[in-house]
Parts: C-alpha cells; structure tokens; sequence
C-alpha cells in the first residue's frame, strides 16, 4: 500500500537533526531491501550502488543471515551481553579463526570495541600510543577515520574536521598519500626525509594509519610497493602499521583484507562496515599479540560485541569464505565494472578511472557535474553517491553480491545519467 | 546439551583481547536470556542485577519487541539505511514525539549518532563548542562519559584516563559533583567562585556535562537543587547544559528521564543503554531546535540510526510509556530495592546506601569487600557489579520488569553473600 | 630643559604598539630616576611605589651597583657571552652561593634561561614534565607566571589569557588559593580530596606550581599552614613543588626568599625581578640537584646570564645581604606600611588590608575606585598601581631601601588621594 | 693579572645547571671582549667568529656604545622603567623610524615584549592566532624560533623539542623549507596541494613563520622566489607571513633585514639579537599597523623594554645605518668570506658552502668532523660553532665591524684547523 510520502517525510524534518544527510540525496522513504535492491514506501525499487558506504558487501537482507538471526532470536538467544562469553561470541571467534586467520597465516586477537568505525580506530590510536608510549600519528591526505575526537583528528577533510568547533585536533602528522602531489612527486621520499630528519619537526610516531583505498577521499588506491614502503617506514621508525580496512575490507577489493597480497603484516587492523555480514552495527580491532597490553576494560564501552551480529558475521564468513567462490565471483564483477565506467569516463572530457575491485568509480573533474549524475541516476532508480575532496569522484560501491543483470542495469542507468547530465551542460554551453 | 565450559572458553583466551573484563567477573559462556535471567552453556540460569549496564531495563527478549523485529527482519525490512529515511525511522520518531516528548512539554530534535554513548556525548562535546565558540567544557569529579578521546576528557576515571597513553586529555575543567569534598562543603559555591572570579584561570565554558545519577562514579545522585544550581550556573555563564542520560535515562530512576522532575530543561541530552528497548546498539542526542546548527554530515558515521533499533524502540515507547502503569510499578520495585539494600548495609559497619529508584547500592567501604560480595553473589546465581571510584559500591541495576519473586530472590541471594563475605572477613579478622 | 610632554609622546602613539599599558597610567616621559623617584622630562619628580613591579627593590641606580657596573663596561668586560664562564658570572655564583644559599642550608643548582621571569617558569614547567613524566601541572587560582604558551597557561587572568586567541591552553589544572571560596571553606582539603580520587579526572601532577604572595592576583599571602599542607601534598603525589618566587622575592616580603621562614624546600625556585639588583633583565632558574636532568642547551637561550646583570646582582648581595641590618629595615618599614595602609582603610567602607612585609595593599572593594585612587596620587606625584582580579587592590610596591621620609611622604600622598577619590563619591552619591 | 682556571671553573661546575652548553665547547672563564675578539682570565686572547650568535654583529663593547651607556648611567637615565615613555625609548623610536623604516618605505608599529627571541616569536604567534581566529602556525623543517612553549611548537629540533617532556606541541603544522627534500622536489608546490586540498587534514593558518636563512638548521638560505611564494601563499589563505629575522637581521645578510631586496611585506618580524647593538638583552616585534589589535597589556612582560638597550640600539641605527658604508664593507666581507670558505671546503671531500652575506658557512657532511674542527680552531684561538640538523655545519658568524686582518687570520685558523682534522682523519682510517 503506497502511502503518501510527504506525510513520512514530515515528521523527518520535524525531528530529526540538520546533521542528517543521505536522506537529502535519497529524499523517500524505504520500507524493504533485498539484495541489490531498496525499495520505497511508494512501491519504486531502487537498485543500490552505495550498499550502506561498503556495510553491505553482502547485500540486504542476506537469507541465511536472516535465518540464523531469526532462530537466534526466537530462542531467547543473548541479544545484549556486554562482553560476557556467548555461545554466539564463541560461534564467531571460531570461524574467524579458522576461514579468515589460519588460512591467511595471519595471527591476531580480536578486541571487540564500540560497534563504530571510528570506535576501533579510537581503540587503534589509543593502542599505539600506549604501545610506543608516543604520541604522535602519521596520517595521511585525504584519509578518513571517524568523527570522534581521536579518530577525527586522522581524519583530513575539512568539512567533517569543522565539526570538532574551536578545539584543535592535535597528535597527528599529515602525510602525502601516494600521488597527492602529483606525478613526478614521490611521497615515500618525502615521508622517509621528514622522518630521517632530526630536525624535520616531526614527532617520533608511534604509528601510521592508512587505509589502502581511501573511501572517502576519492577512491585512491595504494600500489604494493607505497604499501610496502609505508610498512618499513614504520619498522625503521619505530612505530606500529595502522591499516584502516573499514571501507575496503571484506571482500570489497577482491580478497578479505583489502592488502592481503601486499605482503605487510598490520599491527592493528580496525574493522567494521560490513564485518557484520548483514550491516549490524559491529566493529573490532584486530590487534598483533605481542601488542594487546590493554588492562581490562581500558577501553570499554557498552554495546561492544553485537551479539546479533556475532550470528550474522559468522553466517557471512561460512557462506561466502570457504572457498575461493565468491573472491572470483568478485574478480569478474570487477572487470565488469571497470569496462562499464570506462565507457562513462568516455563521456566526460578529462574523466579517469580511481579505485579498485568492487570499489571504482570515475573522476568527474568536478564535484558539481559529480553531484549532477548520482541526482540524475536517482531518478532513474539508482543510489549512488560522490567520494573524493571535491566530491569530484562518482563512487560505485554496490553489493558484491549483487546479480550481473541487475549490476548491468545499474551501471547502464549510470551511464545514461551521465550522458544526460554532460548533453544539458553542453546544451547550456552553446 | 551443557557441554564442557573449559572447551567453550579456550577460544576466547586464545582470541580475545586483553581489553575484555565482564567475562573475568562472570566466567561462564551464557546461550539465553529472558527477562530477568540469563542461562549458561551447562544449563544454570542466573539472575540478572547488572542488566547490561543498564541498558536491559525492559529485561531481556522483550517478547513484543522480539515478535516486532522477527516480524521486520522476516519482510526483509531495512537493516541497515545508513541515515536515509525510513518506516522505521519515522515510527520510532513519530513514537518519540507523542509518547515521551509531547506529553513532558519538551521539544527537541533528534540526532542519531553512531550507536554507542560515547558517540552522543562526542557530537553533544562537538556541537556544544560550535554553538558557543568555546573551548572549555566543565565535566564533574566521578563523572563517566566514554572512551573516545572527547568522551574520554570528561570521564573522571583514572584506570579509563590511562588508555590515551601519552596523550593530553584537553579543553574540560574539573569541577566537584554534589557532596564530593564532604559534607559541609557547597560545590556549587566552588563551581560558581570558580566561574565568577576572572583570574580563576577556568575559561569561559562551551558546556556542563552532568549525570543525574553518577552510575560509573558511585552511584552519587545529585539532588534537584544541585541540578537546578547548575543549570542557572550553565545559564548565567552562558554555556549549554548537557545531561547524560544514557545510564539513568529510560526509567531507570522511575521517570523515562532522569531529571524530568528537576525543572531543568538541558540544551542536550545524549541517550544510549536502553534507548533501544532491547539492549541493540542505538544512541542519540536529543538537542533543542535552536541549537541544531550542524552541516549536514558534519558529524556523521556508517551505523547512526540502527533500524533494527528504531523497530524495537517504537515497540519500548508503546508498551512502557504510554501510561504510568510501569512508573509505579519502577516506584514500587525501587522502595523494596531500598528495604533489601538496608538489611545488607546493616550486616556492614559503616555501609551507606547511595543512588535512587532503580539504581541504587551499597557503599561498603572497600572495593576488596564489594568485589568478595558480589563474586559470592554470582557462585551464588546472581550477576552483580561494582562502581565508584575505588569500586565500593556493590550496585543494583536489575531489569525494571523483573517479576518480584525473582528481585526478592536476587536480594537474597546477595545479602547471603554479604553475611557469608562478611562473616569470612570476621573469621579471618579473629 | 623642560620640553613639550605632547611632542615627546607623539612618537610612542604613533611607533608603539597598543600592548603598551603602564604608560597609560602614567602619560609622562621620564628621563631620570634614583633612589625612590622619577623624574620627568618636564623635570617633574615622583615618589615610586611601583618600583618595576617589586623589579627594583634596592631602588633606582643604586650608586654601588652603577659604580660597578660603569667600571665593568669601562674595562671592557664581556656584555654577552652566550652562556660562556666569565669571572662576571663566576662572582655572581659566588657570592650567591655564600650569602645566600649556605646560611640558610640551600642547595641549588643555578639555570641562567632567558631573562624574563616568563622563561624560567617555562623552564621550571619543562623541568618538572621531563623529571616525572608527567603532563599535568597544578596552578592556583590567580596566579601569575608569565605570558609565553606554557607559563600562560598557569597564568589565571582572563584578560591575560585571551592574548592567547583560539589556541588551548592545556596541561594546567586550577585548585583555589588559601581563601579562593571564601572563609570556612579549606582550599587543602579540596586539593587533597581532588588529588586522592582517583576517578576525580585531575591526572597526577608534574608539579605544583605556587607564588608564596600572589602579587598580580591581589595581594594574597599564604599562611605558613598552607605553604606546608602543598608542599606534603606535592611529596605524596609525586609532584615536584615549584615556588615562583620572581615578585616576593629579592627581600619584598622581608627575607630573600618569600618561604624562607616556611619550614619548605621547593624543588624548583624561578627568580626574576630584583634578581638582578639593579632593574636589568635578568631570570635564573633554582633546581634541586637531583632534578638537574637537563641535557646540554636542552633549554636555551640568546641573552641567558645577562653579563651586566651577574655584576650588579653580585653588588646587591654583597651589599644588601651580608648580615640582617637590611632585613631589619624591611621589618621596620613593613610596620610602618601596615599602619599607613590602615588609615586608608579606614576611610574606605569596606576596605581591608593584603598582603605581607613591604608587598601590602588594600583592597578597597572595587576596581573602579582603585583605580581612581591611584590617578588621584599620580596628579599628587606618586606612583603607584593595582592588582587583584577585579584591579580592586591598591598596592604599594616601594623600593625596599625608600627613605623613612620619602616613605610617608607617599603614603600620605595616598591618603589623601583616597580621602580625595572617596569624598567625591561621597558628593557623587548625595 | 692570570688566574689558576682550574678554581675558576669549580664554582660554575658546582653551581650552574647541567643545561649549560657553549662553556662546555669552550671551556675557560672570559674576563673581557672588544671588537672581535674575547680574552680569558688567564690573558689568551680569541678571535669571535660566534659573535653571540648574531647578538654582536657590531662586536664588543662598540665604543660609541659604551661612551653613550656610561653617559646614561652617569646621570641617572632609566634603568628599569616597565613600559613607561622614557627619553631613551624615545630616541630609539624616533631613530628606528627615521633611519630604517621611512627610507625602506615600511610602516610598522613596535611591540617591546620580553628582551628574548622567543619571546617576540610567541608575541608574533599569539597576535597571528588572534588577529586571524585560527589556531594552525605553519613552520618550516629546521626551523628555529625559540624554548618557550609557543615557540618551542615551531621549532624542528628534536633535541630542543624534547624539553618539552611528555607534553604534545600543538598547533603548527610543518612543511618542507626549500630544498628539504632535495633537488627536484618543489617545497613550494608541496605546501601549495597541501593548502588547496580540502581533504588535506592541514587546517586553514593563522600565519606561517619563516626565516629568511635558517641560522640553527644549517645555514639554508631561501631564494628570493622561495620566499615570494610562500608570501603568495600566505595572502591567498589569509593567512599571516611572520619573518623571524631574528638572527639573520640587523645587517647580517648585508642588509639591515635579510629580506628587504626580496620585495615581500610581512606581516609580524620578530627581532632581537643584534637588536641592541651591544648585546644586551632586547626584542620587539614589529607589527603592521592593521594587525595592531592587542588590548593594553594582553601581552606583556616586567623588562619588556630595557632602557639600556634602548642607549645602545639608537647609537647602532646612527653609527652603521645612516648611509650605505656599513653595507658595502659587509658585501666586502662576505665576499671574503666566501672565499675563504671554499677554500675550506676544498679540504673536505663533498663538502658545501651554506648560507648568505655574513652567515655563510660549509657543510662538511657529518657532525662529527665539523664539531672536531670547531673544537681544533678553538685550540687555535678561534671560537666558532656548528650548526644543522646534525651540527654538520661549521658556521662563520663574525662581527660584521671585524677588522679585515683579523678576518683573515679567523679564516686562515679554521682552513687549518680544517687541515688537521682531515689530516687526522686520513691517519686514523689508514
């Protein structure tokens, strides 16, 4: 039964706060998801190229994460257990342990933070500066963290660090990523010279945090050997490897970790996004044992450890994890999305290609043409939204589960967009 | 099926982090919960005197609150929407305004922040600060408010301070909370020489952040005279009150809020623990229209607006504030918290009740004692908890809907355990 | 020659910055000084009971210490020497360790820092945060430590503190003075219970740091109870104790030191002021030589160890502090200010006296007054400033060594320009 | 008459603090100084190529100076006068603003802080943060401005900045001076991404603070266009240019600023060192007349304004800049200078000349060896220091009044000093 939208959407601009956003590009209001698909109140489907900012690498409403959190719940499963022991808890270490961490080699424990992005990378900070007994953090252009104090000092945008008011966000070091200054400007040689320097005014850092493609700040990908040479800058300095694979993990560039074939080994690795498999609010830091010194409950915090999502994230490593399946499935999804956005970069004088695996999208030049086509893709029934400084970057980040016909279509509507946006721009230059 | 808890265990040791510490004071591996009681992997059931750090009030597996989330999730209703609009959304919100906010005459606009308490107190940190321009914010002795760096700041606790490693904990000054330099001593006379006296050296405040009752710091709660000082103090100063209602908020005291019959109206008002009927992860700042100045996304966060909690929330406001039918029965249940606290007071020279409603304890003088109390508590079937700054006080924070055979039986159980505690310490003494 | 005043000032209005302040007070050029006065241009002559702000205690070009100092720069001695050994700083070192710290069992290592009283509190903060450890340094309200970031942020006047504009001023926090909340409140007893919480939110301190009289903050001297009761408190949190001694000391309060007769052994005693004797720049700091942890030019400076400076401060002490005549005199000539001072008061509702030994005022109740005051007796040929956070003391600074005449004279001076300001009210008033 | 050095420096071992450190490269007491040259207790007499560094650039005890000191002292001038009008302040406004800044076309007010470098930096940074309401300073790599804590935050020195203990500098973000990465990396392209890039993390400055010649880093000289970028740069980010001309002012490059051909206009130029003409100990920050915002003593300080300095400053603007003659005999000297210098640096594979005019100096690759040619020219009768990151580089800071023959007989000292140690040096690793 369609309702009348602008009844829903009153009580919205009555009560809920101008920090709202999303809902400002996506002005209807969704009663069903499915997979690739959201559906409105008024009965339009919309297919989904933003997935929740990358929460939803799995897609909506995965069946048998419903099914399991149904049953979950009906037996009076834990729903809230602080950080008790849990026969879901258990559930979800284990399979960690065995689909994710053994297999990779990779040895970590698990600290279940705050169920935030930005609550493990405040859990990450913290860490480093007790472990190094340091305060300084190098983090870089463009990247993003979270928005609460610590993480948004790591947190470069301007937009989002105007937020904090008149307190200074103090602690960090701003670095190049690769490539901010452009070709021909070598960033590790610059990171590697201001910390050789002793003069250079650069604290001794007790970490680098850096996430391997930056989400936000406009879908730059890292190369291995940047990866690599931030990873032994940090051991000949000292300090501990940070990798943000919030946005880019699970699954999202083609393997679980988004650098796990660039052969480093992270210290600490904050997770969230779609670690919960079903975009349950969920986050954990993984950190390197010789590392986890944290006294008990040194950082705590009330809904750390989801039990709902502990169910949920357990089903999404079973189901998709096991096998080499789904990473190839993600592999041929990726080229396709490449040649897709080839084709609109084609349209658009100066465009180029960012990112990478299920995580592209193309350089517009221009934050308002950018805004212009995702406006336009609304309307013909896809969500998408910009990345990037300047909001310059059009950000595909649909579900890596999402059906080839359905991920065409969108990408298709994309492209229509775009050409209608770049017809009446040059209609309105002649 | 109880199976072999050791087993169950060794994963958690294996891959937990450090940071874990419920599980250290309860080391058992809990399967179901249901009202007031949660049962073990080897089938013993206990009784529930923690209740999530209070954000268990309506009990655990509310059976409406479970139906309507199974009911939801079963349609494959929005899981995770980031911050776009949905039924959901709009029936929590539309819950909110009828059923708590209209009927107190109060009008506010609310926020949803990343889903833990920490994240409310940040963006009320942040927005108090961008409204005033203001650096400083007055936090008060035994305060608790989270573990991000912000929240961190304003937390008094010097075994939480410690987790920013080397970093400065900047722009709060410390103020006394009601009675803590003693009787006889008027903090509000301190806070307001403070404040008045131009070479105090405490600047200009953006903000008061204050706990009504201090469920972290002891269980102190401030009278409505003390509230009232310092919401004329925040007036006259020209700073914003902040009240953190997270763990007193949702009837804990016996009112939905915990200062709604102060005759204060504070600027904003982070809630969290049982804002979402169900113990989900949810939070929000409640903040008065005039000071909603954010930028959209200004201060924003993949989890903020947890759907699955705006279902069980709607369901918490329906069910439990509509009338004052659970008012009374709060009433009720906190005069026989009182009676039994009494009797175990009695048993220790020198203990002193603390709290109100809902929220009270014992002081015993020693966080030795309290610890020994409740650890015989739990070999005993009850889960309880210690709080305040040397964690003396063995604190009640049982589910407001605890059936009162079962609260009789947890006061029970626990007085044995301060005698049988109490009674060893004689022996030992002798 | 008299000249045009007007024509002498353009040059300061038009070449000077607007932070200039004294001379707004007092618009006149001066040209000449010695002993207790000044003289002006226009050959006009006043009674200074400013004396550099307690900067000349030995009064205007002492004839000895011009002697010396003439002979000094006649032979060609060093002017500046970095911090090179010079038979300068060697007699000064000397005679300090004779005169000064062996009769009264000191030992101290000297800091020559940069000749502010601004940078030896720098240095005296630096010192304590490398010796501990430790951020956190305790300062009193009104206090006054300099204007540079770090001594600022110890500095209490808020007038002072804007000078500082957007930047936090961190790692400081403020307990009240002895009397800060009024009588019958015990300034110690709220430090100690703020200092022994450990969930107060006052991290343990590097330091304390303390001005046994607080000359800009209004005259407020510390009994011996509470100098001791901080110096106990500082010993059991591990504080180092700093006593700023750069305004009381030199002999102003009576003795060389403010605290000598306090019964306490500061850790670090920055001086200034009348360190040098004769009013030139001059700052040193004095450390317990155990807390001597500097490293080579760790903290440095162009002008530290002013070479004119060791030579006349080697004369003051040689000269002032060889036996007990000049303490004697102080004694003396306090009395006589105590009494003086009380006839003021007493034409003044309201008024009371502050301060100790030649460091006394009165505080007439109003900033306004003060300072009308003291316009008054500048037309009356008298110098004399206020001080207090509301600029409500009328304080008397006079060179110790003023004659008994010339003494009166100003008081009387005083007198009258109170019996004048307070009568005008009075007709005001009527 | 020559004393037994040994019991002259007892005392200074005994006494004075461990943060001592030129005495220590130079370790004999210094009984007089004239021109360019010091002599010791024990009548060996130095030629000065440190000259304070840079305080003496018109050598000691300038006999014009010490005739118009004694002259001063003798009839009872001022000695310490707060910030009184005096005669002697005065005529040094009236000669500063009639011999250097109407002929140079500059329009600056004089702000008279505290009589140490640092304490103009701090005065120049504080009034940029208030002028602009911004907080972020943007300072150089191997930059030096200062100990204080303001100052110290701008300052890259490792070994300076961990005077600072556990305590974070905050508010200054560092950039690369030109030529910190090497050739072909374009510090001022850097510093231009990093201020139009929104997402840089690099908050909007309040000023940027630059030394035109980097005197502690290592004599890096910035070309005129260097520093006419970063002039550019300033304005379009509104922020303000501070020129810290501290030590490469008052002729020391060749000009009375190190700046003045460069046609830049800065907004703030702290100066001091050479200030005074004589060494004594003095700093004022001069000020465009639109920045002029400070409130009557918002910055102020007991011996801002030494009146002896004020003698002596004024007889320095009239003897050396009423004409162009000091001028050309500096252009002379550096000439000379640089010539020497090379011949230096060809005794020393790979090395290099640094710096410009009068503050030229060679790098000779490595601390070590520059601090064992220092320490061999001493032996020689020469004083001369290091400078750089890692003290690589011998510096020559002659007085700019040094007579040519003893220029020659310093050069032709440190070119054999150079000999030996390169002699040695080639012995030892045969």
């Amino acid at each position: 039964m369609p309702t009348e939208q602008s009844a829903d959407l009153a009580i919205f601009e009555r009560r809920e706060s101008e920090a709202r956003s999303y809902c400002r590009s996506f002005p209807k209001s969704f009663v069903k998801a499915k997979g690739a698909e959201l559906t409105t109140a008024d009965g339009r489907t919309y297919i989904d190229f933003l997935a929740g900012c990358s929460s939803l690498n799995y897609g909506h409403n995965d069946p048998d994460m419903q099914a399991a959190l149904i049953e979950h719940i009906t037996a009076d499963g834990i729903t809230h257990g602080l950080d008790m022991h849990s026969d879901a808890k258990a559930g979800f270490l284990t399979a960690f342990e065995e689909i994710i961490l053994k297999p990779r080699g990779m040895d970590y424990k698990v600290m279940m933070t705050g169920p935030t992005g930005t609550n493990a990378v405040e859990a990450a900070m913290k860490l480093a500066r007790k472990v190094t007994g340091r305060r300084n953090i190098i983090a870089f252009t463009n990247g993003f963290h979270g928005m609460t104090m610590g993480a948004l000092a790591a947190t470069g945008n301007a937009g989002k660090r105007t937020g904090a008011g008149p307190v200074s966000l103090n602690d960090v070091s701003r670095m190049p990523y690769e490539g901010a200054f452009g070709e021909g400007v070598d960033s590790l040689h610059i990171i590697a010279e201001m910390l050789s320097n002793p003069s250079s005014g650069i604290d001794a850092p007790a970490a680098f945090i850096i996430e391997p493609v930056q989400g936000e700040g406009g879908l730059n990908a890292a190369s291995t050997a940047f990866m690599q040479g931030i990873a032994r800058l940090a051991k000949e300095h000292g300090a501990l490897l940070i990798v943000d694979d919030i946005q880019a993990g699970c699954g999202r560039t083609g393997t679980f970790f988004s650098f796990e074939e660039m052969g480093i080994e992270p210290d600490l690795i904050p997770m969230a996004k779609s670690f919960s498999g079903m975009g349950l609010p969920f986050a954990a830091l993984l950190i390197r044992p010789e590392h986890d010194i944290w006294g008990p409950a040194e950082h705590n915090g009330t809904f750390r450890g989801n039990t709902h999502a502990f169910v949920t994230a357990r089903v999404a490593l079973e189901k998709f994890w096991k096998d080499d399946v789904f990473q190839k499935s993600i592999a041929a999804k990726s080229a396709m999305l490449r040649e897709g956005l080839q084709l609109i970069a084609n349209e658009i004088p100066g465009a180029r290609l960012k990112g990478r695996g299920m995580m592209q999208g193309v350089d517009v030049g221009s934050g308002t043409l950018a805004g212009e086509i995702c406006a336009r893709a609304f309307e013909k029934g896809l969500i998408i939204e910009t990345s990037g400084a300047s909001d310059e970057v059009v950000k595909v980040l649909a579900p890596l589960t999402t059906p080839e016909a359905t991920f065409r279509k969108g990408l298709n509507i994309l492209l229509d967009a775009a050409r209608d946006v770049t017809a009446t721009t040059r209609f309105a230059a002649e």
